[in-house]
């Protein structure tokens, strides 16, 4: 997607470690226009799926979920990092390993919210090891659901959670991938 | 708003401790169609307050914040619950003493995003005792922004954080205000 590129190589920040800040207008400050287009795009690649629902995680990538989902016309449902007080009765669980934070996390969505009959797109911000994703497509599995494909806004094509991904037959669709990135000189795209 | 009233009396279920659990449309799982009309009512309450940022705190507000950010046509930025690798740089900090899960906890923001032009409305889902709600203010007003006002959508009338926020001189819209409810008889709304 090449107005995505544009905007990250205008206003990503790029630090040492690989770290790509994009939280002017993707995961801190949200530039909601721009998500709109990021939504349709997400559309256009998976018109035909027939998608009954979008599953995302929270926080960062719900507002992008949400702006998605206007085009899909479908609820979003967020799986939760922690267990809190406000969810009851049955749950799915999957274990995540986050590399950023050095420490493992439970995701959990009320069994409630996926249904057999769902055939759901999952919807993040990044994909770097792809362990968020893969805990996101076990809850789908644990409903018995379908599930149709991953939208993702950018992948670190240089981690190796996408060839993961797709190796699992997963329906991976990035809208940036990057193949390698440098303080001095930015990021390559994959073509 | 009726609309609202409406759709907590149908799928709103009370439990005990004055719990009311509204997370098959508003905050785990979220009606996208729903969350327009909510959107659209914020607007409409705050059409003359010529706001340039909306505010929101992770992780329930940021799907509401979103989708009510299209018709202020205005960015969103979300506060964090806990500091991350992947906040950089100066921030503003809060203080928020969370009665559901007993804990307190630092909200946070970066700094680059607030800023003394900024005309600020904080939306949240939920306002019972108003301590997530006070730090976000707290947020905009290190910031040197002007806080326009507080968009929530169910306000908890018989828990203190209303009228304390109200005393603060904040202008405070909520879309419904509950005055009591019971897991018999339902929930009795403000007029």
């Amino acid at each position: 997607m090449e107005l995505l590129k544009e905007r990250i190589r205008k206003d990503g920040i790029i630090k040492e470690g690989n770290v790509l800040k994009v939280d002017s207008f993707l995961n801190h400050q949200m530039d909601i226009q721009f998500l709109e287009e990021i939504g349709k795009e997400f559309k256009r690649r998976f018109a035909d799926a027939e998608i009954t629902k979008i599953l995302t995680i929270e926080a960062s990538g719900i507002g992008i979920a949400c702006i998605a989902a206007r085009y899909f016309n479908v609820p979003v449902v967020f799986a939760k990092k922690n267990q809190t007080k406000n969810i009851a009765g049955e749950v799915y669980t999957a274990k995540v390993e986050s590399f950023t934070h050095g420490r493992t996390y439970d995701i959990i969505v009320s069994q409630q919210f996926l249904n057999k009959e769902d055939k759901i797109l999952i919807i993040d911000d990044f994909l770097a090891n792809g362990q968020a994703l893969i805990g996101l497509s076990k809850l789908v599995e644990a409903a018995g659901a379908t599930l149709a494909g991953a939208g993702i806004v950018i992948e670190k094509g240089f981690q190796p959670g996408g060839k993961m991904i797709r190796d699992m037959g997963i329906r991976l669709e990035s809208l940036a991938i990057i193949e390698s990135m440098d303080e001095q000189t930015g990021c390559t795209f994959r073509q």
